[in-house]
C-alpha cells in the first residue's frame, strides 16, 4: 500500500502556516505499515487540485486531501475530487440536516454558501465532524481510495486519529504494534545515551522523539498483536529499569494526566499559584477530563500586590529577594495551599521576557515552588528561547517537580 | 514568473520535522512578485526527485530544491538535478579547495564521501555557504532556473535571505504587498457574505481564512509598494465600515494584544475568574509581552467551594442556578474585580466535557461574565466539539466580549 498527501491551501504555499496536518499523517502511515513517497501542496484552485489528484492516483493507492472543505468560494476540494475520480457531486440530505442543526445551536443565520458543504462525490461516504461543520469524506473508486479531511486542526486531528485511522488499518498490511514510553526531566541526548544499547535491536525498534521538556521513546514491533506484545514487553521493562521515575507514563498518558491520576489514587488535592505562566499551568492540568477530582483552583498573581495581598507573600521577601526568587516561590506555594485548602500547591515565578531580565536574573530565570503535606520546597531553573518556549517549559518543569515528589512517595 | 518548491527528505514525509524552510520561501516569493502554485515533497530517492523536478520544470520558471546536498549516501539532490536538467556533474575545483580548508580548520579527517559535495551540474554557479560545507547551486538552463539550497536551517536561511533573494529580485516582476484584517465574533460564512462584493476585485484580491472563533481577511495587491498601498487602503476602509468593531486588528495583532493595547490606552487594568478554562484565559492574555501593564491576575475557581469562598459567589446562586449559569458568571466577574482591585474582570464558567452535561445544560454550555466600571454583564453560549475546542473557543469569546465592551466605549 502506498499513500500520498495532497495539502490544499494558498496559505500553506504563502508560508502563513506550517503544514503540521501533513506531518501527523506522515507519522501515522509507518505505524500502519503504509508506504509514503510523495506529498504535493497546491493552492485553492480547482484545476490544479484535480491535476495533483490525478498524478497522485496514478502512482499511489491511498490519496489524502487536507483542507478546502469549508463553505467559502475558495473551498473547492469537493469539486476537484469529483473531477479527478469522475464521480459527480450529489447533495447529501443527512449532512444538510446536520449542518442546519449546528447553525440553529450556534444561532447563526443560514447562508446560501453553506449548502456547498452538503455536497459529496456520489461514491463517497462521510466521516462525522464532531468539532466543526464540514464532514470528512472517504471515496472508494476501484482499488483507489481518496480520503478528504478538513484543514482546521481541532477538526482534522480527531477524525484522523479516530475513524480514518480505523479505515486505514483495514486497508493496510500486517499490523505493527507500538508503545510509547513517556519521559520527563531528562534531556534527549542523555536519554539516548542511557538507552543506546536498545536503539539497534531490529525488531522491536526503539526511536526517541523530543518535545519541549519531554522525550518519548517509541517501541515498534512487527507481527501479529500477540507476538508484537511479547517483543515489546521486555524492552519496556528495560527502559523503565534504566530511567526510573523519569518515566511518567505510556501511550495516551500526558504529564498532566499522570499527575492527576497519581493524586486521585492518593485522594489528595492540588492548587496552583502562577506568575509568569499567567494561568497556563492550571490550563494544562484542566486539559484532563475529570481534573476536578483533584484540582481545586488557584491564583494568578501577575502583579506583586496580588502575591502579597491574596497569596500572603511577605513584603519583606518581595523587597529583599524579589518576586523572582526561591523564597517568593515557596511563599506563593504555601499561600495557595492555605488559601485554597488543598493537600498540594505548585507555584511558578520567573522572567519570560523579552524584557525584564537583568545580569543577575536574565530572561529565562524561573523559580518553582511545591508545597505538600511534608513541607515546602523550591528549585531554580534557567531556560533559553522565546517567551512562549520559556512559559511552556516552566509549566512542564512544575508538573515534573510534583510528579517526582509523588513518585518518591512524599 | 512562477516558482515551485521541491522539498527533499524522508524525514519530512515521516513527519519528523515540519517543512519550515519551504514556509520561508513561501513568504519570500509574494514579496518579490513571484507566483507560487505548487510544492512537492519527496524522499531521498534519486529517481523520484528527478521526476518531481521534471514535472516542476514543465510548469514553473524557477524551481527550488531544499535538502539533500550533504556528503552522505542519501544526499542525492545533485545527481537528480543533473538528470532532470540534462547537465552532467563536474568536479568544481574552487568548491573542493574550500571544503578542504573547512576540514582543516575543523581538524576533521578528510573522507572520500566529502568529494561528492564538490560536484555540481556543469551549467551551475555556486552560492557560498558561510555556515556549513555544501554550497548552494543556481542552475540556468534556457529560460528555467533551478536553485538548490541546503536543508539545515542555519545554512539555508542566510543563503535564502542574502544571495538567493538578490538573484530572485533580478528574475522577478513587480512586488506584491498584503495586509491581513483580523475579525472576531462573526462566523466565516457570514463574514464572507458581508464582504462578498470585495472578493472579486482582481487587484487587490481579498481572501478569508478561518481559525477557531476568528476570521482573517487577507488583502493582496500587485504593484510597487506605493501603488499597492494605495490599492489596499480603500478596500481596508470598506471592510472596516462593513464589519465595524468585529475588526480588532491587522497583520501581527492578536485578539489578546488588541485587548491589552486598548486597556493600556485607557490606563485601565484587568483580572480574570476562570472555571472550565482553568487558567487558559490568563495564559493567553499573558502571551502578550508587557501584559503586566494592564493584567493584574485572577482566580482559578475550579471547585465550587473556591467560587464561594475566594470569589464571594453566593451559596444561594450556586444552589438555585448552578455554577454554570449567567448569575454565577456575573458574580464571579464581580468577585474577581473586587478581590483583585482591577477596572475590569472577565469570568468563564461552563461544561467542557466530555462528562458533566445534562439535557438542560449540555456539554459546550458556557457562560461569560464581564464586570467593568459601568456594571456587570453576562452572556450564554453553546459550543460543539472536543473539550479542547470548547475551552479554546470560550477563551476567544471571553476576549471578544471585552473587546466589544472596550470598542463600544463602555
Amino acid at each position: 500500500m502506498i499513500a500520498e498527501i495532497v495539502s490544499i491551501g494558498t496559505e500553506l504555499l504563502m508560508g502563513q502556516i506550517a503544514d503540521t496536518n501533513a506531518q501527523e499523517i506522515g507519522r501515522l502511515l509507518p505505524e500502519l505499515g503504509i508506504e509514503h513517497r510523495h506529498r504535493q501542496t497546491v493552492g485553492d484552485n480547482v484545476g490544479r487540485i484535480a491535476d495533483a489528484l490525478r498524478l497522485a492516483l496514478s502512482r499511489s493507492d491511498i490519496v489524502f486531501t487536507i483542507g478546502g472543505l469549508g463553505p467559502t468560494e475558495d473551498d473547492v476540494t469537493r469539486e476537484a475530487v469529483s473531477l479527478a475520480i469522475e464521480s459527480p457531486l450529489v447533495e447529501d440530505e443527512a449532512i444538510l440536516k446536520k449542518l442546519r442543526e449546528i447553525a440553529e445551536i450556534r444561532k447563526s443565520p443560514w447562508t446560501e454558501s453553506q449548502n456547498r458543504q452538503a455536497l459529496r462525490p456520489e461514491c463517497a461516504r462521510t466521516v462525522p465532524n464532531e468539532n466543526g461543520t464540514a464532514p470528512g469524506l472517504i471515496c472508494v473508486r476501484g482499488d483507489k481510495t481518496v480520503i478528504c479531511l478538513p484543514g482546521p486542526r481541532t477538526e482534522f486531528l480527531p477524525m484522523l486519529r479516530g475513524p480514518v485511522r480505523e479505515a486505514l488499518s483495514r486497508l493496510a498490511g500486517p499490523p505493527i504494534v507500538s508503545r510509547t514510553i513517556r519521559v520527563t526531566g531528562i534531556g534527549e541526548s542523555l536519554v539516548e545515551e542511557m538507552v543506546k544499547d536498545l536503539l539497534h535491536l531490529g525488531n522491536p525498534t526503539v526511536a526517541p522523539y523530543a518535545h519541549p521538556g519531554q522525550v518519548d521513546l517509541r517501541i515498534t514491533a512487527f507481527g501479529d498483536a500477540d507476538t508484537a506484545a511479547k517483543l515489546i514487553e521486555p524492552v519496556e521493562a528495560q527502559i523503565r529499569a534504566i530511567l526510573g521515575d523519569a518515566v511518567f507514563g505510556t501511550d495516551e498518558d500526558t504529564l498532566e494526566s499522570a499527575v492527576v491520576d497519581a493524586l486521585r489514587a492518593r485522594g489528595q488535592t492540588l492548587a496552583v499559584a502562577e506568575s509568569c505562566t499567567g494561568g497556563l499551568l492550571g490550563g494544562r492540568l484542566t486539559n484532563v477530563p475529570g481534573a476536578s477530582d483533584v484540582f481545586l483552583g488557584g491564583v494568578v498573581s501577575y502583579a506583586n500586590e496580588i502575591k502579597e495581598r491574596v497569596l500572603s507573600v511577605s513584603p519583606v521577601t518581595l523587597k529583599e529577594f524579589g518576586a523572582v526568587s526561591a523564597e517568593c516561590a515557596r511563599e506563593m506555594a504555601a499561600g495557595a495551599r492555605g488559601l485554597i485548602g488543598s493537600d498540594w500547591a505548585l507555584s511558578v515565578t520567573g522572567i519570560a521576557g523579552p524584557g525584564g531580565g537583568s545580569a543577575e536574573k536574565p530572561v529565562g530565570t524561573v523559580f518553582l515552588g511545591c508545597a505538600g503535606p511534608l513541607g515546602v520546597s523550591a528549585e531554580g531553573l534557567r531556560f533559553r528561547g522565546s517567551r512562549e518556549s520559556i512559559r511552556v517549559r516552566s509549566v512542564q518543569a512544575s508538573l515534573t517537580q510534583l510528579w517526582h515528589a509523588l513518585a518518591r512517595g512524599a
